[in-house]
């Protein structure tokens, strides 16, 4: 079968390896992709890798270099092992990617995306979405719900992260919220805030061509180019003075950061998001003086990804407006990972089809 | 009546002042302060102030330089307005320092101590702790319960931001505890956190003489000299890899902010008790992979302040074992300021009687 697969920096080829094994383990899934996503991680494995993708084999998978990638994905289930009962053969399904022990001290508590073992398929995993086929583990499938798109369900995975975030941060409805960087998360996160009630979701983001895509198809209450704008100025101008109620820094970069700590009002909540790469200067004096909680967010709650499913199917949060092109497996260099690594690039979503 | 009053940095004015008025407003109370501490925030305003002290008219209170300073004591109650039914004459009482405004959006929620007029007695307000006679609101005078004495009395106020810190670093019964800092602040948040049932409270302080002090003194389960140990790796090994539950950052410097932070565990919080006077760089990748929470804590909740001094009274929190010195008002300066001002120096926390 053909695949996409990982070996080092700028160093992914389309290959052809191996089907799995139709002989399954007892809680083993055996599944064709139908949508994969391209994932901020992997771009930062293709531009600064290996960084997650294991060089040597993995403490809970055993997967080792070089891997398949693609861990945003449906998919129609194949086969199934004998102990599996969550989902059956023919079931259309939403992969929750994430691998981890259940025996950790984290893992016992339901915390599973904090095992201290963790994997992901398409990451460290024997197999990922950007190939005709790939074996899962049951728990890591959930059947689709008849509402779903195939297109929706492989978008479920970045949207677990914006609804996590927007959890996290504590948004209520009504609060006004500041996302920092429009970014395929930034961008499910907007959506996500207003589907959790939002009174007005503000957007700062430095790139021209994302922030005119995002105000017009994500509906916010304003966009800002922080590198032209006052944002924190801005922001409470909009509110009164106040400041916002939430900030959700889903840019990976210290001027994200200060913007949303700065952006919120007194005891407003900060919530981490994006991934950094390096160390931020922040100001922890105004964190004291105004009260402000800062809130560490990791992937999702695996256990809420029917939730998230359901919210997507509502129509509350819809997911596939940030999907701006739908490519094919055989293009997944070129027309994925090249143009969404292109800094004044104009993608935000790209869906891969891997058959 | 003799007054120490704030000038100018390093220009602190030992002399003779009116004493207030006895013709007092309806809510106002006039007392004889017995115990006055000298705080970290008078030491910050010797250095380098005028920084809360006001060089034009305070917002809220109409003070302006020269201050009379001192926030933190006892006193007797002289004689009370009409309108005062909480104290009376001849009460011993604990002075609630914070001024505010009952009226923004934060104190009509309750949340005085972020007031956006804020003011507080002995730092912007017509009057403080170090003379012999000032006036004060009704809502700042709590009767002193009995079995605290007068120099219990003076350190209710910095033993309310200690107990305040643990509680917004959530510390709950058994919690493994790191303080950064043996301040006084922090030498009081390791008594405010065995107090709250920690189970073991550790402590990080390069100074060595408070380091050894705070070792013998305050029961502590551990302390670290942050320049010559790994203190984030040997509380790892303390608790069998996990690391501390809460981290309460005290000293207001980027080397303990960034200890708290690898300090706590998986989902632990760091309370930012601290006051920075700078940026400080910190990992935000460890915040989000860990979903650590990083709380801001502003000065105390003012309701609460029959609950901090009945943990005082109970026995629980024993505060004056941080006091390491009594002066009179006259050697204010040469044995006070001066003396705690030395970053070599071995004294905590020093009670000045204003009389």
């Amino acid at each position: 079968m053909r695949a996409a697969r990982f070996y080092a920096a700028k160093d992914i080829r389309i290959e052809e390896i191996d089907e799995p094994s139709e002989d399954l383990g007892p809680h083993q899934v055996l599944v064709e992709p139908r949508w994969t996503g391209i994932c901020g991680t992997d771009l930062h494995e293709y531009l600064a890798g290996p960084i997650v993708t294991p060089a040597t084999a993995h403490a809970l998978t055993g997967a080792t270099l070089p891997q398949v990638l693609g861990h945003e994905f449906s998919a129609d289930v194949v086969a199934v092992g004998d102990a599996v009962d969550n989902v059956a053969a023919g079931d259309r399904v939403s992969v929750m990617p994430l691998a981890y022990c259940r025996e950790c001290a984290f893992c016992v508590r339901g915390l599973n995306q904090l095992c201290t073992r963790m994997g992901c398929v398409g990451l460290s995993w024997p197999g990922g979405g950007f190939s005709a086929r790939v074996v899962v583990d049951d728990y890591q499938a959930w059947r689709l719900p008849d509402a779903l798109s195939y297109e929706q369900g492989a978008m479920i995975e970045p949207a677990a992260v914006a609804a996590y975030g927007v959890a996290r941060g504590g948004v209520v409805p009504g609060d006004r919220v500041l996302v920092c960087g429009a970014g395929p998360i930034g961008a499910l996160t907007v959506l996500a805030a207003w589907a959790a009630g939002a009174g007005a979701v503000y957007l700062s983001e430095p790139n021209a061509k994302r922030a005119t895509w995002a105000g017009g198809a994500l509906d916010t209450a304003g966009v800002f180019d922080p590198a032209a704008t006052d944002v924190v100025g801005e922001l409470r101008e909009a509110t009164a003075g106040l400041g916002v109620d939430v900030a959700i820094e889903c840019s990976g970069s210290e001027p994200g950061l200060r913007a949303a700590i700065g952006a919120v009002r007194t005891r407003g909540t900060v919530a981490q998001v994006g991934l950094h790469v390096k160390d931020a200067a922040i100001d922890p004096m105004r964190l004291s003086e105004r009260e402000i909680t800062l809130v560490g967010t990791w992937a999702y709650d695996v256990h809420e990804w029917p939730r998230y499913m359901a919210q997507v199917a509502s129509g509350a949060f819809p997911v596939e407006k940030v999907v701006t092109d739908k490519i094919g497996l055989d293009d997944v260099v070129t027309k994925g990972f090249d143009v969404l690594t292109d800094p004044s690039g104009d993608q935000i979503k790209i869906l891969v089809n891997p058959n």
